[in-house]
């Protein structure tokens, strides 16, 4: 059963390094965008990357659908909406659209399932608890 | 019908610039691979996006899809193969895979839908006689 | 003579774009920190370089003097301080330091010369005035 | 006492990732090109920075100072040309040229100073054996 779970909200600009020649925001930087609104979440909920990487864990990206459907442009303000889909207790899936708010236009449209790996075995692993806790909030029935 | 038009190889290295703090490259790298294969594709076919932008013609990716298999590494040298299926006169689908080829192993498997757009109508184009002429290459019945 | 005329403050984070294999930030992105609190600095101005550009003016780096003192680590939250020193009518020198606020350490320092450009003529060009105005800033005997 | 050791080329293309919005190669972008020329450098003589790392050593960029002459465009076919300079046991010094041979011009200037640290005490470290006789090459009196 998929499980929306949350929704949160991240604020970022485009800067000169995320155009090329045609004006507008390099394609592959988008993934960066979707990347960095997943981390701010993970953040505020206290779990950061390099505390993981110290017990040999690792998120890795599996797979990725991106539409771009609009360009971002140089000094644009966007905002990226995440929603987490549990798929199980090893893989989760991040619905996210970067936004421009001025406009309400959506320019793109991610689908990024995720996973845990250990570092040493490169096998995935199942979610620490703390982490199982934090995906699952505003889930009472879990 | 779909057409697997051509079938491309494309040689490269992971430098530092590539990898992350995990030791790997990093998820959004890899779109800039198929980008590499994809331009590099066109150069040997006389084609140069800074001609094509002098003309206000742009190619834009409009859609990808990314598994991410294995993880590239520092100093792999790899190779992209690149396939071309024609889905219409104004939309193209690049097939492509990464492949360690000490290894014999896909690592990245990517499908990219890409359109030429009017930079100043910002509408979609048909692609014009001599793009067309090489997407159609090896197509005797066309 | 040698004029500091500003003092500004940017914030900003890293991401795992930003690290490469060693785990720390890639050398080469200081240099967009740099720019990106450049930018804001403008942007705060009411200076944007998409506006620039449509009258054919775009500022291009000429210089730049960085020296790498501690390495910045995936999720440090870090301040750029940029001072600004007015070499001339046609050129700038904007003295950058990326500071680690939580311990009081000085990360990187970079001297960025930049200067304006017609980007038809590809010559520098004199600021205009509401650029100079800015530069000079807090300059009340200019 | 300086000796410029060695003089090597690396040739490289310019692609879409490497351009920003005002249709010339990003600044930033130059270290990148500069740092793939040092690397391939090292492969040449079978030196592999993931060879490095598992015992715990990593070079690292110090400083760096970059005259950016004339602009990089979008489908150049650029070589760099890289002497080594030896500064000490601890310390070299890289003279880097990126020059555009169709028109024999010199486009960028980098002096990037190197060294290698442990990465266990983040201290620098004196080159080992097999580097000192690389960086020694061609220096009959050494």
């Amino acid at each position: 059963m998929k499980k929306h779970i949350q929704h949160r909200e991240f604020l970022f600009d485009i800067y000169i390094e995320d155009t090329d020649f045609q004006g507008f925001v390099y394609h592959a930087n988008y993934l960066k965008f979707f990347e960095r609104a997943r981390s701010n979440f993970l953040f505020e909920n206290g779990i950061f990357h390099k505390e993981l990487v110290k017990k040999n864990l690792a998120f890795v990206v599996k797979r990725a659908e991106i539409d771009f459907l609009l360009p971002a442009k140089l000094e644009d303000s966007l905002v990226i909406q995440t929603s987490i889909e549990k798929k199980s207790n090893a893989r989760m899936v991040f619905n996210q659209l970067i936004v421009n708010p001025e406009h309400e236009q959506v320019l793109c449209r991610g689908v990024v399932e995720v996973c845990l790996i250990n570092l040493i075995t490169k096998k995935p692993q199942i979610f620490p608890n703390d982490l199982l806790l934090i995906f699952n909030k505003g889930e009472p029935n879990e």
